[in-house]
């Protein structure tokens, strides 16, 4: 069996244990505990895996080992596109997003989709705040499991 | 990096979470929120890690299994030793156990060991229960990072 799964079953029961527990009101400080709790997992895993990395070039050499090396350690596989407009956005498309995988591909699933993507959208912004680079990072699915995530550079 | 990293910091951060979250008295409340959520891993980890076994031949073997099999893929290690007392008492001893190597081993971190063995308890009495077993799963630390989990099994 793949080791992945444990992180997978785990990652379900959380999402599942912090929806569980938020009234309908709640339902949006219930994706923010998601997001709070992917970006300090971000934040640790890149710690761990820049430890014997040189420098990045740029912002788009960070991007590029965020959607190789981060996404493979994470989901065993890396993100399928990357697009940019060269002005502080960044486009990362999964085609086959695992979190997205296992639920049937009706529309009216896509409905719960956000809650399953407010960890990996945590996750990324923790880790490139760990590089130094403010971002908003959003998620969007337009066909299952396909999944895009946005993120927005914060110039300060 | 190894692998379990991320499910070690994701543990982190859930323990965290739920025990940020509940007030002192309600810290009990935490840890059974925290087994609860090891019970659900423990039962979906069973099921895909027995799909293709045979059926155990006793009780014995299936504590031999979760030593072994679920233990190496959890923890990458197996349970340094397995003692039963052959009336439904099963002692499953690991010297070196992952939630507890990274922290201190002054007596005054033991306090806090309670927190991280209750998802390791409640995956166990999930993993058993959904091959038929009901029990009562405790822990233990002795000598940190060395840890003991006493499975009662519950005759109906």
């Amino acid at each position: 069996m793949a080791d992945e799964v444990i992180f997978e079953f785990l990652h379900m029961e959380i999402v599942d244990h912090i929806h569980k527990e938020s009234s309908n009101e709640e339902k949006e400080q219930g994706i923010s505990k998601l997001e709070a709790l992917g970006f300090r997992v971000g934040q640790s895993l890149i710690e761990r895996l820049t430890k014997e990395c040189s420098r990045f070039k740029d912002e788009l050499d960070t991007m590029k080992f965020l959607c190789k090396d981060l996404w493979n350690l994470v989901y065993k596989k890396q993100i399928d596109n990357l697009r940019t407009n060269h002005q502080g956005v960044y486009v990362l498309q999964d085609n086959r997003f695992k979190f997205l995988v296992q639920m049937s591909t009706g529309k009216q699933y896509m409905e719960s989709a956000p809650k399953y993507l407010a960890f990996p959208c945590g996750m990324i912004r923790g880790a490139l705040s760990n590089l130094g680079i403010n971002c908003i990072v959003t998620a969007e699915v337009s066909a299952m499991p396909a999944c895009k995530f946005q993120i927005q550079i914060q110039r300060s």
